[in-house]
């Protein structure tokens, strides 16, 4: 069987390089012979594999029979998602790291998968190299899934752990970690959320079987962090981190929300550190599961796409577990639905204006439990009298 | 498809619940409609599935054409070796949560079953609810992994976190440990580190390919830790673990061994207490991953199995990937083929021995990398001055 892989980028040459090099592994997990056919790419890459496996040509890769898994290793949505559509219309599988097109596009192309009896498999969307997506199907398909929290921005999570180490400013690390490469020149999509909010958004649907759209997802990111702020909640036994989290309310919804969250030094979420990934599943019969590895990288992400390629070349059938559908009305459960204990400083004390509150320092308490229309009813109760320096959730 | 049940003690029953309670998700994921068809066991249960699904005769169960997944809950080798056996080879798939009969005779199981086109699995004998044999045997596949460090048994990990936490003795913790259930009244399969052993020899099986045996496996229990040496490892940035790790060695041979171990505080394995369990397993592709939850207990334990019967219902054909066999010469590397540094305690300065060894407290040294006998050579020279307090390999 011949995969195609689509671009050869960062994770696209990885993909390449283990199906090259670990090839009678793979063949062997797969139960079949499988090989590089295909390497799509706008130019020709220098590539150790053969100029005549190379093409621009999508449409060579379509109408080759002996192409059974399309690896998508573009990013963005088009070209991707009509390239992956047409060959799962074909009947050939498709698998992706592209966690953009499977926040927008999944439901749609699961369902083209099924119709034509294929797979269309993402493990390497979230979490990078942790296997997450395939024992969320698999193995944890009856265990009743009740929650999701997860630390899924590894850049985010750098920075916020180089401010905890070094006591460094958010711009401080920022600017560290694009040094190191690990956050772009134009880092608004990690430090502002989104990247996460589109892994959150994946997660819940795939768990919860129903499209929960990214921009339906409150989302908020790390610029506003400041050294006060951890250097308080440090002293207090806590950590910070970008959190993604997704719960199934009684009535069916889901609440979900991306924002830095205070989690307590005893929790598995606050060793979670660097670039390292985690995400922690409630479940009703196993309790707490976490999961936890790089949740970026050449390598690791490369390893998840060629996980995905093994089933695909190993299951002649759509494997059914896997599928989400768009419902006929949101999900999304509100931001009112849920309260949470806020992490609140101001540069003054303002513990008159909220007496049931605990003092966990000179001028930062933690709230009782309050919905999002509450908090801001508070904060704005204390901006009347100073400056509201920080509202943190507590991750609990 | 019926699904037998041999066993109705903690996890048969709990295997029997979720089986009639989430019957819908369960049919729904195996792609066909399955339910309880037997349960089997030396006294009939008090039970809510009626008395005709009860029988003391396997012959029942091996003669019902409809029975697809034989599901073993009843723990030793036999009759649950017999059972299984014979089943496979009726073409009947097996699961088990039983380690010691996976452990022994796995190689022999897993081969009846691929001989039969059947399938034998056994997510639950590790790790309890934690999804880990299935990630490591799909995902992970090709990863090219080369070690595995695990928090294995529950009942260890919860005394080593009562000492840390209150100071407490061994025998103290044990007894509250006997107390809450978490340990049983003899406790030696637990402290004595046998059961996680078996379960060290089973990741190390499946991941390598080949056989290791628990008896080849040198193994030391939590029985010697002190509240002294909690109290220095904890002053020095450490915590205890019992720890059981297998890693591949260049020559292909595998170095195992369990025993306590210091643990530095920010490794992800420290944040794990109480009864939970987690893995931390190193590959070539993905570094770092771990997985983490409740390492036992009746639900979590029987939502493993029930995933194991989803996987059974689903998959016509045998799986393939799930594979080891007796090797003709022992894997196992040696006792001395590995070095590494330990953490070593006495009644006097012993600093002039070991002059290369770094102080971390008043009586308290780190020693260089050292072979099992290179150890011993020193911790005699050290007996002969005075006396050794502890001997715990340092995990790095």
């Amino acid at each position: 069987m011949k995969i195609a892989v689509l671009g050869h980028g960062t994770v696209g040459s990885g993909v390449c390089k283990i199906l090259s090099e670990e090839n009678n592994k793979i063949s062997s997990a797969a139960g079949k012979t499988v090989e590089l056919g295909y390497i799509l790419d706008i130019k020709e890459p220098e590539n150790k594999y053969g100029s005549e496996i190379f093409t621009k040509d999508f449409s060579d890769i379509l109408s080759d029979d002996e192409v059974g898994v399309v690896a998508e290793c573009i990013g963005g949505i088009e070209p991707a998602y009509s390239y992956i559509k047409s060959a799962l219309e074909k009947g050939k599988s498709a698998v992706t790291s592209n966690k953009e097109l499977v926040a927008e596009k999944g439901a749609e192309l699961l369902s083209i998968a099924r119709a034509h009896n294929a797979n269309f498999l993402f493990e390497a969307s979230v979490g990078g190299g942790i296997p997450l997506i395939r024992p969320l199907y698999s193995s944890m398909n009856a265990a009743g899934i009740t929650g999701i929290s997860g630390i899924l921005n590894g850049t985010t999570n750098y920075i916020l752990t180089k401010m905890f180490r070094f006591g460094a400013d958010y711009s401080e690390a920022l600017s560290d970690a694009q040094k190191l490469g690990y956050a772009e020149r134009d880092p608004s999509a990690d430090v502002l959320g989104w990247d996460a909010c589109r892994k959150i958004a994946i997660l819940s649907s795939l768990v919860w079987g129903k499209t929960l759209k990214p921009s339906e997802i409150p989302t908020e990111g790390i610029e506003n962090i400041s050294a006060d702020d951890v250097k308080t909640a440090e002293q207090c036994g806590f950590s910070i981190k970008l959190l993604a989290r997704a719960k199934q309310l009684e009535n069916g919804k889901i609440f979900a929300k991306v924002s830095p969250a205070l989690i307590k030094n005893n929790s598995p979420l606050a060793a979670v550190n660097d670039v390292f990934n985690a995400v922690l599943i409630n479940a009703k019969t196993t309790g707490e599961v976490l999961f936890y590895g790089k949740g970026a990288g050449k390598m690791p992400t490369a390893s998840s796409v060629i996980a995905d390629i093994i089933e695909c070349a190993k299951t002649e059938n759509n494997i059914g577990n896997i599928y989400w559908e768009d419902p006929e009305e949101s999900v999304f459960a509100g931001s009112d639905s849920f309260a949470e204990r806020y992490f609140i400083r101001a540069d003054y004390d303002f513990s008159k204006i909220i007496p049931e509150a605990e003092r966990i320092s000179a001028n930062a308490f933690l709230t009782p439990a309050l919905t999002e229309t509450e908090v801001s009813v508070l904060t704005d109760k204390i901006s009347e009298h100073g400056k509201l320096l920080s509202k943190i959730p507590l991750f609990e």
